[in-house]
This record gives structure tokens, C-alpha cells and sequence, in this order.
């Protein structure tokens, strides 16, 4: 199954895309994709369902992120050997754990907002996991039954919040808009091995970022397993799990950073697209 | 007011203490403490309530955290110059950010469980700001009026996980049981200048830590205005602000780490105190 949420920022409602493309209201089976939809049984449910009996949305209406209520949005860095040579960094003997801030989560499609004083945002196209069941010290041979899906992820992040404000990387990966999560939800049976994907970002329309899932350092699996060790994942929570080569801070002769206008499109095989302009910083209280 | 949430985990009810002391109900008005309570609308209608019209609620219930519903969990690292240079870190130009899994917060007196495999596990008594209102790019001066109340926390962190499995302290934060939050929270017009605070954590009756907020290289008010510009700060988030001097990995002649059967009690000045039993890891699930 293909989950998602459409409507307004904020009032977004479940549906799925049927397997001719087309959008379906799940409103009257479920009132939104919470975690608890994404537990096997939550998710069996769904799959009862005959997707011809639920109502076609017409048009195409924004989406949301995928999930409503999650709770941790967790991240992994450097976790393709290409992308650590291209950051001049050494290849990590452990997964790098990090957080993104759930206040950073945006729609798919929602435009991407610099931070004030930003000088080097930049993009990171990346495999996002979402997870079923509460997953605590989980061995790695059983670490796959505990995901409910994939997600496409955008992981943006501010370069100089990231790295040049200390040693802790939080501080450039949670700005507001930062957290591109969709288009929809791709249950775990439905993408198979996830080892086996293959991604790009383009700029502008330049390819920037070609890669596969199979090129990660550590798996899907070992990073469940992994991470579990340390915080125990719940129901909803994403773990977006590195990005391959091809970021704005690898490109050569210069870095190339985000600027306003710009407009990134991202892809991973089976899990759909995203795109995003950037725009300057604006106060989104005084806009709303 | 110092607001509570007492009973089972999961089951907590809204509630309050007192001029007396005493617990008293609050189920009757509100269905539990959300963020929305916090802000500064919700508590003048809970100011508007007189206590003494409140059900007494009998005998010591079991405490929570404070706030339901908490969305972010953020902490501060090496923010008093005396334990930085205990740390043997220099002090930071910047404030250092890190992040706390939620799933790590626990009840004040609940007991605080050793990772599978830990031999480092430390305590941090550490003053805890509870967030009353959407914070971005907040100016310094205006800070704290963003700030609903103050809770005592106790950042419990396992000095192996957060230094020695790379370069990101988050996986040493956020264990299960790792955030000790509370008794209560206390709002911030009956705390007064945050920057005024003793504090004193006891390890088996034995005073390690002795502090006062006064200490802080950036205070409250500048670190809401740091942070605000990296990560949108929400209603009923939670930022701790660092610890002062007396943790176990600063003690000489040989460090000291938590072992089963170890008691922490610890305080902040009108703030309260904790008291948590060391216990080694056991599954939850499988007990509860």
C-alpha cells in the first residue's frame, strides 16, 4: 500500500493512492495515518480494504507528511562511503546517530524555506524508514519485521549550523522546513529488499545526487538493530539513514549552497518523487 | 502554580500542589497538562481557579513528568565553565545542542534502568525550561516570556555511548528512563530570576553535585534566543540547560558511574526534588 495525507498544512487527511495512480479518501475507515495505523495489525486492516470502495479525490491536492503525530525524526550520517570521501571525512567504524527536530517536517512538495543568515543550506536525498513496533535491543536477523514502511526523505541541512557551531550536528539539521518527508508511505511488502533502490536529486534541473541503496555502509537492518541499542523507536518514529555522493558541499571546483528560487526534485525507485523551491525566510505567523 | 501529573504510567491525571502542600485534582477542568495548557492563556485560566475549590487527592500517588505530550526534549551541553573544566573541555564560544529521545522521560521518583552493557552511566542535576509559546529567532531580551515554568531534571547520560561511539552525543541521552523530569512544574512568576537557583544532586546519601544557576556561561534567556534560531521551540517542549560541576566522570582519583542498587536524590531550589533508584535493564514489555 501507498499511505499518505492530503489537504492543507494542518488539516490533512489519510488516503492512499490505488494501483492506478489514483488518490483515495480514507477519512471514513480512519481519522489520520497515526502510528498506531502502522502496526502490523493497524496496517492488515487497511489491506481488507478494497481501494475501489473508498471515495476518488479529485484534483490534486497538497500533501502532507505521511505520518501524523511522529514522535522522533532520527537520522544517520555519513552512511555511504562515496558521500564520507566526498566530506573528507573517514568512514565511521558505527552508525552516526543524530536528531532532526519534528518541528523541521514538511510536505513533500512544500516549499523549502532558507534560515535567516543562511549561507550554505544544502540537500541530502535519503531513504527514510518508518517504524511499526516498538523496537528496543531488536537483533539484526529480526530488525525488518519492526518497519511498517519507506519514505523518500530531503534530509536539508545548514552546513555552517551543522559543523562550524561546535561539535553537535542537531543545530543545522531542525530549521523549519528542513524535514521534506513523501510523497506517500510504501509498506515494507510492497518495496521488498531495500538494499536494492536506486536515488537522485537534481538542482535546477541538474542531476546532482545518483546513488543506490545497495552502497550504505551500514543496512536498513544493522541500523535498526543498531539504533535500538540506544533509543527505543516507537510506532511513526523515521529514521533517515545517510545520504549518497553528490551534495552541494562535495561539489567541485566550489560549493555550490541553496539559494531562493531554487528548485530541487528527488527520487527513490518505488517510493516516488518530491520538489521543492526554495524560498528566503519569511515569519509564518505573520503570513498565516 | 506548580502544576503535577500523578498516578500510573500512562494513566497520569492532571493535578496541582497547593500553598499547603497538598495535591489537589485537577481533572474537573482540564483533561490533562498539554502543551496548550502552557501557554499564557491556559494558566491565567488555571490561576483563575481557587485551589481550595479542588478535590484533595489522598496519600502519595506516583508522579510523571509534568507536561503530556512533550515534543522535544533538547539539552545543553558543558554550560557551567567549573564542570567544563571538569570535563577537561574547553569552555564553548557557542552554546553546545544536543537532543534527548522523548521516549527517555520518566517520572521524577521513578526508577532509572543501566543499559543492557553500560559501564558508564552518569547523573547531571540540571535546570529544566518548560516552553509556553511558538518561539522563532526570539530576541534575547524578550526570551522569557516564552518560558511556561521551570522543572528539575536529571540528565542521565552513559559516558561511553555519548564519547566513544563517535562524534554525536545523542546516543548516550536518550536511554529509556534517562529523563527524570519534575515533581512539578513550577511556572515561571513563582520562580523569579532563573539565574538565582542552588541545586545539589546526592549519590547513596553522599552530596556530588553542588551549583547554583548562576554559574551558567549562557543563561536562560540567552539560550532560548540561541536556540530559536536553529530549532522553532513549541509549547511544552523542554530545554535543560546544562549541569554544574560533581558528575561521575569527574571524580577524582577514579571516575564513579551509577551501578544497580545506587539511590540519586537531587534539587533545585522552589523547584523541588527527585529520588530514583538505580535498577539494571530488565524488558519492559515482557514485565509490564
Amino acid at each position: 500500500m501507498k499511505l499518505l495525507r492530503y489537504g492543507p498544512k494542518g488539516q490533512e487527511r489519510p488516503g492512499l493512492l490505488d494501483a492506478d495512480g489514483r488518490l483515495r479518501d480514507l477519512s471514513g475507515q480512519i481519522t489520520d495515518i497515526t502510528p498506531d495505523v502502522l502496526s502490523p495489525a493497524g496496517l492488515d486492516r487497511l489491506r481488507a480494504i478494497d481501494p475501489a470502495t473508498l471515495p476518488v479525490v479529485e484534483g490534486t491536492p497538497r500533501l502532507g507528511v505521511p505520518v501524523a503525530g511522529v514522535r522522533k525524526f532520527l537520522a544517520i550520517g555519513l552512511n555511504y562511503a562515496d558521500h564520507a570521501r566526498e566530506a573528507n571525512l573517514p568512514i565511521p567504524v558505527e552508525p552516526i546517530l543524530f536528531t532532526k527536530a519534528t518541528s523541521c517536517l514538511n510536505g513533500p512538495d512544500d516549499d523549502v524555506m532558507l534560515p535567516l543568515d543562511s549561507g550554505k543550506s544544502d540537500w541530502e536525498v535519503e531513504l527514510g524508514v518508518v517504524i511499526g513496533r516498538v523496537a528496543r535491543y531488536v537483533p539484526q536477523d529480526q530488525a525488518l519485521e519492526y518497519v511498517a514502511g519507506y519514505v523518500l526523505v530531503n534530509d536539508v541541512s545548514e552546513r555552517f549550523n551543522q559543523k562550524e557551531r561546535g561539535s553537535q550536528w542537531d543545530k543545522g539539521k531542525g530549521h523549519d522546513t528542513f524535514g521534506p518527508v513523501g510523497p506517500w508511505l510504501v509498506t515494507a511488502d510492497e518495496v521488498g529488499d531495500p538494499q536494492e533502490l536506486d536515488m537522485w536529486l537534481d538542482l535546477n534541473g541538474q542531476r546532482m545526487q545518483t546513488g543506490n541503496t545497495r552502497t550504505m555502509i551500514f543496512g536498513v537492518a544493522e541500523l535498526i538493530a543498531y539504533v535500538s541499542r540506544f533509543v527505543t523507536l516507537e510506532p511513526g518514529d523515521i529514521l533517515t539513514t545517510g545520504t549518497p555522493p553528490g551534495v552541494g558541499e562535495g561539489q567541485k571546483p566550489d560549493m555550490v549552497f541553496l539559494k531562493a528560487g531554487d528548485v530541487m526534485t528527488l527520487g527513490i525507485e518505488k517510493l516516488g518523487t518530491q520538489r521543492q523551491k526554495v524560498v528566503a525566510w519569511f515569519n509564518q505567523e505573520e503570513r498565516a
